[in-house]
């Protein structure tokens, strides 16, 4: 074990985890036929050197800005302040401190391209990337290549086939949800606040052994088709079905799973509700095969809905989509995204449907495989009674 | 009490704070000759419509876009599945769905500017800001605009003086964080990891009532230069200075301020340069008036370390910074930069020494008024010994 290994256990992964990481990437950049790509988004960075940890972005007013030729080894440029640490726990060695605050060091970044003779760069121009570095200094940085070309299909061709290191990872971070789903639901009662609830929630996720997490609540009847609402003050109420999205992150990588609890006794057709999406998703489970696609995945869904007479209420644009470092990553399991699944994916299944008693969701989190799709959710599906 | 604040207490303004930072920044805008702005930094569109919560950044698959013009009504462009929970909290009325996933909708987007004449057009190019618009859509949507330029710096005009409002949350943030120091420094004791250290602080902000909270850890002798550290296993010993830097969010704002402990009793040069590293801290403070530059408070409190013989040891770039929604925004507290500080400013200072028996930094959050500075983190700068 090296020392950085020693020194963040459950953070740092072994040196050759990176090394193969770099080389898969490597191959990803000359199969694009490019020649480096520029890096900043914190998850991008902390996946390729090993340095960094589980918050989504770091200090805005310190970015760093991974440099990773096809043809050379990489250099990884970080304020001076940060030499020490960034050098510590980095498996990439050439770590370069600048002086640069709030912003990135352009002309030493765009002399290392030169020196290397990178002509055609990838810079992290869409897919849902959110480099460190400021807008205006990637463009002047694009501005000093010969061809600045988008590198972000390069970096999820690689992000979105998990290592086994990776997925037992993410399979941890399910089993503590899964854990903190059977200890949190119990607990809810009527006349807490659904921002209560989120609090207890929470605290069974770190109680269970999260190094961070997240949780969205959505109660009430007829009032569901609430995507990205932020938890309310609104107090639960006796019948009321609690829908519940959350997860825990271990290590760095994310669980994002629902599950739903009625305060009382669930009616028949609540209980009708929740096993037709449940066979739904599960349908969506079974697609997820490798060689088919993410538009094939969605096609599947969506004709498991319309067979049971179910709308896909949420609109919310996608049944699913990637999992891992990021909550929500690439591929959208949608129709028309083309990306060809592969062993190694880790993937969300998730159509919905709304009614006036509720929402009716059960996400389930599934790695692919050669002998077919795992599910790593394994809280059960059905409605708890509270 | 307008609905919205009912449904989300602590965490919506009222409408009329919402429409005075409005109506600064259209100001600012007419200043800088800008006809409007587009901003998608998570931060920015929450502190000008009321819509979002605590964390960071929001989801990268549905971006949400800002466009503020000089002269009409702002408008909101938002994934369309999100779209009912924006009009419930977003104080600009004008909420617009779109169907992009993972992008930003920038046809239309470049309508709307064309609708309203704006040609003068500022974008998140620079100043820390980490728009959700990824890069290369925000330069397609430049690229359609007559004369697009850097908007951060009339971001940062108007974020960066804050409201009698903001100025609670952030005071309420600091309280939360003395009382968590007083709870969480005494049950620290050799043995134990930095890294359950950092568990028991973050678990005793939450027991105070943070709403999110951040905790670094540093511990050990003579290893102390380890700015941007990831948190270790690394054991306590007994004898140890025992740094610690956290902060609580309290309704999106941030408190930022370091404290420090011995693991039995701290050894006299041990107190006196944390008197010293006080007593610079202090001077910093003082300097912190209306009228005078960032710049002007850095040279101070370098000439305070070098009538010490303290040598600024951190090399981080700067003496403080600014606070508020981000744990740190502009300004910096460097001699370069020529930020006037005004009255409602938010500010750290933070100058720090190293020596062979631990780092001596004692971070202070100070809010600029008319009549002095006042220290808003109150929790005793003297060594715990525990």
């Amino acid at each position: 074990m090296t020392a950085a290994e020693e020194t963040w256990p459950g953070l740092r992964f072994p040196d050759e985890e990176y090394a193969e990481r770099n080389r898969r990437f490597r191959s990803a950049l000359a199969a694009a036929e490019l020649d480096a790509v520029v890096l900043s988004d914190d998850r991008v960075t902390w996946w390729l050197t090993g340095f960094g940890d589980v918050a989504p972005i770091g200090s805005a007013a310190r970015p760093r800005i991974l440099v990773l030729p096809a043809g050379s080894e990489p250099a990884f440029f970080v304020h001076r302040s940060t030499l020490r640490c960034v050098v510590e726990m980095s498996a990439v060695p050439d770590v370069r401190g600048h002086a640069a605050l709030g912003a990135a060091p352009v002309a030493e970044l765009s002399d290392f391209l030169a020196e290397r003779d990178c002509r055609r760069v990838g810079f992290e121009l869409a897919g849902e990337l959110r480099p460190a570095m400021a807008a205006g200094d990637i463009a002047a940085l694009a501005e000093r290549v010969e061809e600045a070309r988008d590198g972000s299909p390069v970096v999820w061709s690689v992000r979105m086939v998990k290592s086994k290191a990776e997925v037992e990872r993410i399979r941890a971070a399910c089993q503590v949800t899964t854990r903190a789903y059977a200890r949190g639901l119990p607990s809810l009662r009527p006349g807490m606040t659904e921002r209560r609830a989120a609090a207890i929630l929470k605290s069974a996720l770190a109680d269970e052994g999260a190094d961070a997490g997240w949780c969205w609540v959505a109660s009430g009847r007829g009032e569901f088709d609430r995507i990205d609402g932020v938890v309310r003050e609104r107090a639960l109420e006796a019948g009321d079905l609690v829908f519940v999205d959350m997860g825990a992150n271990v290590g760095g990588y994310w669980a994002d799973f629902s599950r739903a609890c009625v305060l009382g006794r669930a009616t028949p057709s609540m209980r009708r509700l929740q096993e037709l999406v449940a066979e739904v998703t599960d349908h969506g489970v079974r697609a997820v095969v490798p060689g088919t696609t993410a538009g094939e995945v969605a096609r599947a869904v969506g004709d498991a809905m319309a067979e049971r007479g179910l709308e896909f209420s949420s609109r919310a644009g996608r049944y699913g989509h990637g999992l891992g470092l990021s909550v929500t990553e690439p591929p959208n399991i949608w129709v028309d995204d083309g990306t060809v699944i592969e062993t190694g994916m880790v993937l969300t299944i998730e159509p919905g449907t709304w009614t006036e008693e509720g929402m009716f969701h059960c996400e389930q989190d599934v790695l692919v495989t050669d002998a077919g799709p795992e599910v790593l959710s394994l809280a059960p599906v059905e409605l708890t009674e509270v």
